[in-house]
Formats: C-alpha cells, sequence, structure tokens
C-alpha cells in the first residue's frame, strides 16, 4: 500500500479484486448445505439458511461493516463514505439456493460485493458515498412465495405483513421462522440507495455461446406466465375411433408447439416455455380426459408480451375447436420489462471496457433482486458466463478468472458512483 | 311351457332371455364393490373378488350347473348336453373391475352366459352339446399383469406358474392371493371347448354413433404399445434464447401429433393413443430435459401396425434432430391381430338378423378373454352399445333393453352351435 498516494490514483484502473480470495469464499459459503454432486441445498430460512447467514455476516463484521437487518431478514453491512449524507452505492444478492441448487447464484453477487469491500480495506481505499453490502432474502422462492420476497417489501413491491403471513407446505410462517433462526430485525427497510449493482451467473448460454467475459445488462425481460386447462374426454384406447375423440392430449401438444413458435417468431428476446404439464388420467390406453400446463412467456417488451398473448389465445380457440375440447387460460404471474438505469449500465459497461474483458449487451432473461430494486434506486446487474448455461443445479459451474472480472467490474462500477475520497 | 313341443321347437325363434331378470342380477352382483357415483371397485384376488365370486358361483349352484375351479381361478359352471362327448359351448367373461370400473364391463358376459341357461331351465330346452359359462381370472391386469391372466393360461399363452407367481406392488403373488380366497382350483385347465361366445358393452361410441343395437365382431385389433423416453437438456427458461434449446417437451408434443396423424391416416381400424405421460423436472419455468411417454397403436393387421411402427420410427428420427434430443422408442407390448371364427360369427349375425335387431361388423379395439381363447376354440363376441362409448369408470352406463338384445343373440348363437336335443 502506498500511504502518499490519494485514493483516487489508487483506484485507478490498475486496481483489482483478490480472484483467489473471492474463490475462497465461495467454496467456504457453499460448504453449508454442501449436496453430494457439488451443489448447495440451502432453502431460505431454513437451520441451514441461518448458518450461511451467520457465516456471511461474520465475514462482513471481519470486514469492518456494520450489520443491520430489517423486519424482512434482509441483511446489509455498511462501510461508511467520507460524506456520511450520501444514499450508500449497494452491491447485492442472496444465499438462498433451489433445492437442488448451484454454489453461485446469488452467493456470487453477495460474495462479491464483500470482495470488494475487503480489496477497498487492503488498498485503504476510501468512497465519498457509504458502501453496503446486502443480502435479500428468499430470491429463489421454493420454500415460500412469492419469489424475490426481501427484495420486493424492501422495495414495496408488496406489504411486509403479507410477506411474513406466507407459509410453506407445512404451515409454518415467514414471520415465525425468521424469529426461530434470529433474522427478525429491526432495521428499517426500504432506506434510500444511491445506486445497486448486482453481479451474478448468467444462468444461460448466451455469454459462453458468443465468448463474452462480462454481460452489460440493461434490463430483464418482462413476464407472463399462464395456467392452462384442457378438457376432453376420457376414452379407451381401443375401441374409440379416432374421429370419435375429444383427446385434451393431443390438444395440449399442438399448444406446445404452438408455444414454441410464437416465441420463436419474437427473436431475440422472446420466450416460450411448457415446463410443467399433468396428463389425467395419464393410463398408456386411455385417451386422456384433462391435461393441465403451465406456460412461460418473456418478452423485452409489454407489447410484445401482449402480442404473444393474443397468439396464444388465438391458438387456443383454434386448437380446441378442431379437437373438440375446451381451453382455458389464466395468467398467474406478470412481472413488466424492467430497463435498468442509463448511468448504472454506463459504469458496468465502462468498466468492462477499462479492465479490457470482452463484453456485450445483455437482457435477463431471469427475475433478479434487482429487478426490484430498479424499482426505487438506480440499478444494473453484471453477468458472468455460466458453465453450458446451466444454474439451478448442483453442477452449475462457472470459472474462477470469469467470476474475478466480473467482481472487478463490480468494484469499479461501484467507485464509479460512489466517487474515491481524495 | 309346452310339454309335448319339441326342444327345437321351444328354441325357435320367438325364444327370449328374461331381462328382468339378467338386470336385476347385473345389479345385485354390482352392489358388491359398488362405488358412489354407480360404479364397482372388485380388484381381481381381492375380497370383494371373493365375494363378487362367491356370490356367482351360488348363482350357477342355483341353476342346477356343475361348478368346478381350475388352478389359475377359473370357475367353469357345467349344463349337461344330451351328448356328454361333445365339447361344450361356452359363454363367458370376468367379474373383476378396474379401480373405477363400472357394472358391466364384464359382468355382462358372465350374467348373460347364466341368464341363458336360466332361460333353458325355465323352458325345459336340453342341448345336444354341454354348455358351460366360464368366469375367467383378472382380465383387467390393473394389480397383476399380465392383462386376460386367466384366459391366457387356460389357452396356453403363457405358462401357469408364471401367472401364479406374479406380485403385486405390495408383493404379494397371484398363487398366495389365489388360496387365500379359497379359488385354487384343481379341475385341468385347457380343457376342449367346442365354441366359445363372449356378450360384452362395447367400450366404444361406434354401435351408439351409428344407431345399431349389436355388433357382430369379426375379431380384434393388433396392438403394439411402446415407451418413448425423449432427452434433451434442463434449462432455465427465462435466461436461454430459443434457438438454444434441447427442449424435450417440444419434441415430445411434435410426437404426440405425428401419433394422432399416423393412425388418422390408417382409417378406419388404425388407433395411435398417447394416454401417458411424464415430464421432468417438471416446474413451469425450467425447459424439460425428459419426456418418458407412451404410444398405443392399434391395427386391423400385423402389416398395418408394422406402417404405423415405420413412420412412428420416421417421425422420431426426423423430430429427435430437428430438436436436437435424443428419442428411444421400446416395444413393451405386442397382440397379434385377431380374426374370429367365420360359423361362429356367422351364428351371431345369425342371430341378431332372425331377432331383427339392427346390427353391424365391428372389429374390437380393446382386447377380450375371448381373444385368447380364440387361439383354442372357435369364438365370436356379441357388442351392445354403452353410453357415450364410457367404459372403465364410474358411469359406464347400458340400456336394459341393449343388455336383453345381446343375451337373446348369446342365447341363439349357443344354441345353433350347441344343437338342440329333441
Amino acid at each position: 500500500m502506498n500511504d502518499l498516494a490519494t485514493g483516487a490514483l489508487r483506484a485507478g484502473p490498475a486496481l483489482r479484486i483478490d480472484a483467489d480470495r473471492l474463490w475462497r469464499s465461495l467454496m467456504d459459503l457453499a460448504q453449508i448445505g454442501a449436496t453430494p454432486l457439488g451443489g448447495v441445498r440451502r432453502i431460505t430460512l431454513t437451520d441451514l439458511d441461518r448458518q450461511g447467514r451467520d457465516c456471511v455476516v461474520r465475514w462482513f463484521e471481519a470486514a469492518g461493516l456494520a450489520v443491520r437487518v430489517d423486519a424482512i431478514g434482509n441483511i446489509f453491512g455498511r462501510r461508511a463514505g467520507r460524506d456520511p449524507g450520501r444514499a450508500p452505492v449497494v452491491a447485492g444478492s442472496h444465499i438462498d439456493t433451489q433445492p437442488s441448487g448451484g454454489k453461485f447464484d446469488g452467493n456470487y453477487g453477495v460474495l462479491a460485493g464483500l470482495e470488494v469491500v475487503r480489496t477497498l480495506d487492503e488498498r485503504g481505499i476510501r468512497t465519498e458515498a457509504p458502501l453496503e453490502v446486502a443480502v435479500w432474502t428468499n430470491e429463489e422462492g421454493t420454500r415460500f412465495t412469492p419469489v424475490m420476497m426481501g427484495s420486493g417489501v424492501f422495495a414495496g413491491v408488496f406489504p411486509l405483513e403479507h410477506a411474513l403471513a406466507r407459509t410453506d407446505v407445512e404451515g409454518k410462517t415467514v414471520g415465525d421462522e425468521l424469529r426461530r433462526i434470529g433474522y427478525a430485525g429491526s432495521a428499517p427497510t426500504g432506506t434510500p440507495v444511491g445506486a445497486y449493482f448486482e453481479a451474478h451467473i448468467e444462468q444461460g448460454p448466451i455469454l459462453e455461446d458468443t465468448g463474452n467475459t462480462i454481460g452489460v445488462v440493461t434490463g430483464a425481460l418482462g413476464q407472463r406466465w399462464y395456467d392452462v386447462t384442457v378438457t376432453g374426454m376420457n376414452a379407451h384406447a381401443g375401441p374409440t375411433p379416432m374421429a370419435l375423440r375429444r383427446d385434451a392430449l393431443l390438444a395440449a401438444a399442438q399448444l406446445v408447439v404452438e408455444v414454441n413458435r410464437i416465441a420463436h417468431g419474437e427473436a431475440p428476446h422472446g420466450r416460450g416455455t411448457v415446463g410443467y404439464m399433468q396428463v389425467a388420467p395419464n393410463s398408456r390406453n386411455v385417451v386422456p380426459g384433462e391435461v393441465r400446463f403451465a406456460v412461460d412467456f418473456r418478452h423485452a417488451t409489454d407489447a410484445g408480451l401482449e402480442a404473444m398473448e393474443r397468439a396464444l389465445r388465438a391458438a387456443c380457440a383454434r386448437v380446441g375447436a378442431a379437437c373438440r375440447v375446451t381451453v382455458a387460460l389464466e395468467e398467474v404471474v406478470y412481472f413488466p420489462p424492467c430497463r435498468f438505469d442509463a448511468d448504472c449500465v454506463a459504469a458496468v459497461r465502462a468498466g468492462a471496457a477499462a479492465l479490457a474483458h470482452r463484453h456485450m449487451e445483455i437482457v435477463s432473461g431471469a427475475g433478479h433482486d434487482a429487478v426490484y430494486v430498479a424499482r426505487v434506486a438506480p440499478t444494473a446487474m453484471i453477468f458472468v458466463p455460466c458453465k453450458g448455461g446451466i444454474s439451478h443445479n448442483e453442477i452449475e459451474d462457472a470459472l474462477p478468472a470469469h467470476l474475478a472480472a466480473g467482481c472487478d467490474v463490480l468494484l469499479h462500477a461501484m467507485l464509479a458512483r460512489a466517487g474515491v475520497a481524495a
């Protein structure tokens, strides 16, 4: 460390985080809830989640951060800035995982934020604005819905009381489980944020496919999810001639093809997925009388989502009539498309350029805490590649060099927004 | 009764069974295992099956039939003929039901045979050949496979020892359960049959759709069943662009459409059904990585079945390549097409014509005990309409007048084959 240099000089483009320390932290946290296949199962508000939170809080405190917890269990570690009147520049994500999750989804964004703080501490660099590292409660939504619960409450998307009253399959509430694990905090939620950056693995194949190291995330796709119920008539597969059938699965199959056709017609940002289907009675020699399936449409614009829905409704009517079945379509989830803050996105782009990482603009296909935080603060995200685009899977993997590159970009983007004190 | 008339005169075209007595017997037997929706749940070799068998045996004995039980639990009630050297003319079917079965499937064929005997007794008509009423064990195959077990053993389709060793989901064997309910008999199986007639509800909509009362069943469709496994790659529905997906459900959906297209191209006897499908991981925002489904192909000829299989294999290759997934096709069941005996079919047709019932030739789409018995004896079947073509369902229904008409045809067909003693 050069005590004589100004912070600004020390914080110049040569400044890098400690790639090994970041990797070790990721691997250490991944021990809590580690699965045999190398993944992590650390479901929100379980004992393992408590252990993970306790570990991160110890690390925060060891790095000199002032830790506070709000009423929905979001954890904030604050590093003072020169100007205590400025709203903090925040890095964050989540540490809860899918039931068969990986080491990087969420955890990377939290520990990258911590690594930024550790790096600044090591170099004796003070920022003008305070910095914070945030850990949002229950991003995954696998035990309690809605997903992105902590950031949703923080951003006022839904009320705290609603979130606290949500129950898991055993009837336990979020509020009780927060108290049980010691993370029902008393700090205020929804406090001002000067800027928010979230580093995350891409969870898709685009960066890998295009050979880029950094995704400059300009926003997130809007989502419309539907439940579809096709009702025909059970019939014995042998004695029932083809022409007299009312086959719910044949109709559903045609609609699966339509969902994909509609999404292909909205390239590059349109997505259409049927991921869930239940056939009744589901017996090999019975023409199915009922099929339920889910449609997940995503698009960068509301107009695109609306066009996809119109096309789906038309397909349901056409296929229903042709197959002599009824098709009921119900929207169950809507997330509007999100555009991140132009200045924050520019800070990410400038960081990637200054560090000479191959980068591209990308739109997040998945929801993230950043999408909710973006409703109340200037926000952007940084994507790094993950192997094969695979996520929500124990074999989720990412290269240390890519994770370090994303963390370096985070560091420089945060410094650009927070300002370096002389 | 006219004691002076010969049997042949008394057995002339005016002879009718007692429609009310047949209906009462059907309703009485349906009390054993009755379900709230008016159906029957009397699964093979359960206590309820024993109660059903005991009831039928009591009725057989009350009608003067000599009852014997073979080693696979098939029950035969024998009415002596004038010529004890002739092989019996047999009517039969089964009394086990689907888990949510109806009152008529199987039960009708047994009780129609009993009603023929009761009618002949009442009228003092003796036949040249003996008559028998058969109750075949485990036609439905819902607890123990293979289906049509009793008639299969009787006809030598598979060995007795194989059938006795089959287990249910709890590990209980057919042999132990037969002993437990008292129906492990010692009478020889596979005894000679002069002719076999089985009356049955159609289990399809064709007779109702065409306004016919009697189906003169000329044979049964051959069947080829397949298990299909489509393997792609799980992927997050949001971040994964359409073009980079390997969506197993999209491929499976295209194949469901193909199965139906192939069957429509083999009208009127081709059938193609996907009744079973399981999607993995079956989560609404995950592109499915694996789909398993079953294909049920039926056709009146082996050449037709083979053409359908060729078309399916070609579709699997084409769709697999287009969707970048692997498709594995495994045949799991094969029943050859069956043509019933021309003389027995003629006896059914003549009976329907003599009784002036609207009738048509029909090919059974479903398997029946008659299909196995046809391998060792001249055989035909008589179909009567069932409401909406619905079967294997608690709401299965049939009109008393149609059931009586079918039983009248059975009576005259049996008399034609057995001969009436003077």
